[in-house]
C-alpha cells in the first residue's frame, strides 16, 4: 500500500456521480439478458457491434478520428497521434456468457469522462491522448484471451488467430471482416504508457474501505484444454466393465485440480466442458474440458499443472480412456511499471493501496511492451463473471476522478510514466 | 434359451441378401454424418421427416393406407384395420447424436421385407397387419423416451409432452405441427399383438454365435435430471474457500454413480451435461448433469439411485452448492407375452436365445397394453449410441426371415399371440 492510512481524495461530487451515470445509462442495456441480468457481449456479435458504434459516436462528439489497426481493436485520439508519446487509456467491451456489465466497459467509459475532464481542465496537453477499445479480452467467442492485444503486440501469430473459430465455426477472420494485419510496432512506438481502469473481481476494496485501488502486479495464469477421449457406446447394454468412459476421467481431473490447487494456495477452475454425443444414453465418446490455472509464482504454477496433468493420465489408464493436457494460453508474472505506480502514489490525494490480482487483462498483454498500470474500482459483492458483478455509481465517479488526475499529470509532462 | 443347440433356420439366401441392402440403401444416407459417419436423426428434423416420407412412399407402394394418431407415430395398414385384432411390426426412425444407423430403422425395413414375404407366400392373412414408426424413441430431442408410445398409450399427459421443448427451445407441439392427441384406446384396441425387431445393442448373440434372439425382457430403467448450483464468480480472483462451484459437486456425483453400480451390480451413466455459463474464465453459477440408470430388479435399481442422490447431497454440503435430483422418466421391469415367446420357439426353426435387455424400447411401453415380444439381430461390435454400431447384411435378411415366419404364423391363426 502506498499510504497505510487510507484517506483517498474528495469524494466526487453529485455532479460527477450524475455525468457517469448518464453515459453509463447509453450502454447499460446493451446486450443484457433479461432474465438473468448477466451480458451476452461476445466480441463481434451485435451487442459488442453496438457498443463499438457508440464508441465512434463518442469520439465524434470530440471530435477525435478512430483508427482500427487491423486486429479489431479500435483507438480514438485526442491530440496528434503522429506525435508520438502517448497516453493511451481504455479497456475492453467484449464479456464472458451472462457476465458482469462493468468488466471491461467500465473502463471504456471511465476513460471518455477522465478525457472531458482533462479537456475541461485546461490548455489541450503536450501527449496525445487515445483512448482503446480491445478486441475479445475475455476469449469468450475464440478462445484466446486478451485476443486484440496480443495480436496488436505480435504475441500472437496472425495464422494461429486467423483460424480461430467459435462454436458456430466463424473463425477469427471471418468475424473481423478479413484477415487481422498482426503486430503493429509502428503504433506501439507512438504510445508512452497505457492505463486501464477495471472494476476490481474480488473484495479487497471492500475489506480496506476503498472505492478505488492500484494494482501492483497480475499473477502468472494460464488456460489448458483437457481432451478426454473414450468409446461412445449404449448406456443400458453396456456392461460397467466394458466401458472406456472419458466423463469419469474428466470427473477425477476436476476434482484433483480443486484438490491440488487447495494444496499449493493457487486457483483452479472448470468451468467449461464440452461433451460429444451428450445424450443422456450414451457413454460418451469425447469429453473435453478446460483448465483456468493461476498461482502467485510461476513456479507454483507449473507445479500445480503437472501435479493435476499427472494424476488425471494415472486415472485414465484405469478408465482405459485416452487423455491430453494441451496448453493453449499461458501468461507469465506481470509487474506492473514501478514509475506509473509510484507517480500514482503522488498524484492520487491520500494515497490509494496497490494490490495483486489474479485477473488477466489486456493491461497484462501490454505491459511487456511498453509502461503499463492499473486502477481498481470497488466491487461491493466482489463477485465477477456473473450478473452479480456491481459497482456504486460514486465509486465509479472516483475512479474516473482518480484516472483524471492520473492522466493529466501524464499527459502534461512528458518524463512521467517513461 | 429356448433351445441348448443355436441352430437357428436356413441361412438366408443370396436373393434375400439382396433385398435387405436394396431397402437399406434407400435410407442408409439419410442424416448421416460424412466426418464420423454417426447419425443426426432427430425427430420432426430434416432427416428424420424424410425418412416418414420415404416410409410413406413404401406404404403407397403397397397400396396401404397410412394413419398418422396424432401423437407423430405412423401407421400403414395391410387389411382392414377396423377389423381388429391386428399384428403390429415396426420401431422407430430417430437416433441419439451421432448415433448408429441400426438403432430404430433395422425395425422398420425389415418390417416392410417381412411383410412383403409375407404377401409373397399365400393368400391375404386372416388378421391385419401393421407397419409402425413411432416418434421420439431415443427422447434425444425433447428428453422423454419413447415419447411417441408413451403418449399412445396414455403413459404420457398431452400436457407434459406438449410443453417439453428442445434445445432451441422449440416445443414438441410446435414440431408436431399441433397439441399432441394423447392416449388413443381406440386404436389400441384394433392391435392384437405388437412386435418389434431391433438391432442388439450388447454383445450376447455374438458370444452365443446366433444371427438373431429374442428378448425376454426389459430391465427397469429411468433417467433422473441433477442440478447442481452454486455461484457464477470469476475464476482468477475467487479464492478456493470463497467459492460455491456446482462442478466439483457434479464431478462427485459422476463418480458416486460409478462406483455405486458397480458395487451393485447394475449400470449408471452420465453422458449428457449443461454448464452455465460454460466459460474457461468463470465459476459455473449451475450444472445440470442426466443419470441413465439401469438394474435387472426394481429394488436394486432404487437403492442405486438413493445411494447416488444420498451420497451427492453429503458431498454438495461440504461445496456449499444445491443439489437435486429430479425423476423424469422410470420404466418398470418389462416382461414380454410369454405366449409370444412360446410361440417365437416353435416356429422359429432350430429355435433361438432367448436373453434380457437392459435398453429401453416402445416395445417396453406397449408390452403393458397388449401382448409384446422383440427380436434381436446380431451386433459385431456389440456397440450401439455410437458410429461403430454395426450388423452383417446376411443377419440383417436372417432377421426379416425369421419375423416373417413369426408374422405369417400370427397373422393367419388368430388365436396366436392373445
Amino acid at each position: 500500500m502506498l499510504s497505510d492510512s487510507v484517506v483517498e481524495g474528495p469524494p466526487p461530487n453529485a455532479g460527477d456521480v450524475a455525468a457517469f451515470r448518464k453515459l453509463w445509462d447509453e450502454i447499460a442495456p446493451v446486450g443484457r439478458d433479461p432474465g438473468s441480468g448477466g451480458y451476452l457481449r461476445y466480441a463481434f456479435t451485435e451487442p459488442e457491434l453496438r457498443l463499438r458504434d457508440w464508441f465512434r459516436r463518442q469520439a465524434a462528439d470530440r471530435g477525435m478520428p478512430v483508427e482500427q489497426d487491423g486486429n479489431g481493436n479500435l483507438f480514438a485520439w485526442y491530440g496528434d497521434p503522429e506525435r508520438g508519446d502517448a497516453v493511451l487509456v481504455g479497456s475492453h467491451f467484449d464479456s464472458v456468457p451472462y457476465g458482469g456489465g462493468y468488466d471491461g466497459p467500465l473502463g471504456i467509459v471511465s476513460a471518455w469522462l477522465a478525457l472531458d475532464r482533462v479537456r475541461e481542465s485546461g490548455p489541450p496537453p503536450d501527449r496525445p491522448i487515445g483512448v482503446v477499445a480491445f478486441a475479445e479480452e475475455e476469449g469468450a467467442r475464440f478462445g484466446v484471451p486478451c485476443l486484440g492485444s496480443r495480436l496488436l503486440t505480435g504475441e500472437l501469430t496472425v495464422d494461429r488467430a486467423a483460424a480461430l473459430t467459435d462454436s458456430d465455426g466463424v473463425s477469427f477472420a471471418e468475424a473481423l471482416g478479413g484477415r487481422p494485419t498482426g503486430a503493429r510496432p509502428d503504433l506501439l512506438a507512438r504510445v508512452g504508457a497505457f492505463v486501464e481502469l477495471h472494476i476490481e473481481q474480488g473484495r479487497a476494496l471492500v475489506d480496506l474501505g476503498a472505492p478505488v485501488g492500484v494494482a501492483s502486479g497480475i499473477w502468472p495464469h494460464g488456460r489448458w484444454r483437457m481432451d478426454f477421449t473414450g468409446e461412445a457406446n449404449h448406456a443400458g447394454t453396456t456392461l460397467m466393465s466394458d466401458r472406456r468412459d472419458p466423463m469419469l476421467t474428466y470427473a477425477f481431473a476436476v476434482l484433483a485440480a480443486n484438490k491440488e490447487a487447495r494444496r499449493s494456495g493457487a486457483q483452479a477452475t472448470v468451468g467449461r466442458v464440452e461433451v460429444e454425443p451428450n445424450a443422456t444414453n450414451a457413454v460418451p465418446s469425447l469429453v473435453r474440458g478446460w483448465l483456468d490455472a493461476r498461482a502467485a509464482e510461476v513456479g507454483t504454477l507449473d507445479a500445480l499443472v503437472a501435479a493435476i496433468d499427472q494424476k488425471t493420465a494415472e486415472r485414465a489408464v484405469r478408465d482405459r480412456t485416452g487423455f491430453r493436457l494441451t496448453r493453449e494460453s499461458v501468461t507469465p508474472l506481470v509487474e506492473f511499471d514501478g514509475g506509473l505506480i509510484e507517480l500514482f502514489g503522488r498524484v492520487l490525494a491520500g494515497g490509494v493501496p496497490v494490490l495483486p490480482t489474479a485477473a488477466g487483462h489486456d493491461a497484462g498483454v501490454l505491459a511487456a511492451h511498453l509502461p503499463t498500470a492499473m486502477l481498481f474500482v470497488r466491487n461491493p459483492t466482489g463477485v465477477s463473471h456473473s450478473p452479480a458483478e456491481t459497482a456504486d455509481d460514486i465509486d465509479c465517479a472516483a475512479g474516473v476522478a482518480r484516472l483524471a488526475d492520473v492522466l493529466s499529470t501524464l499527459a502534461t509532462d512528458p518524463g512521467e510514466g517513461r
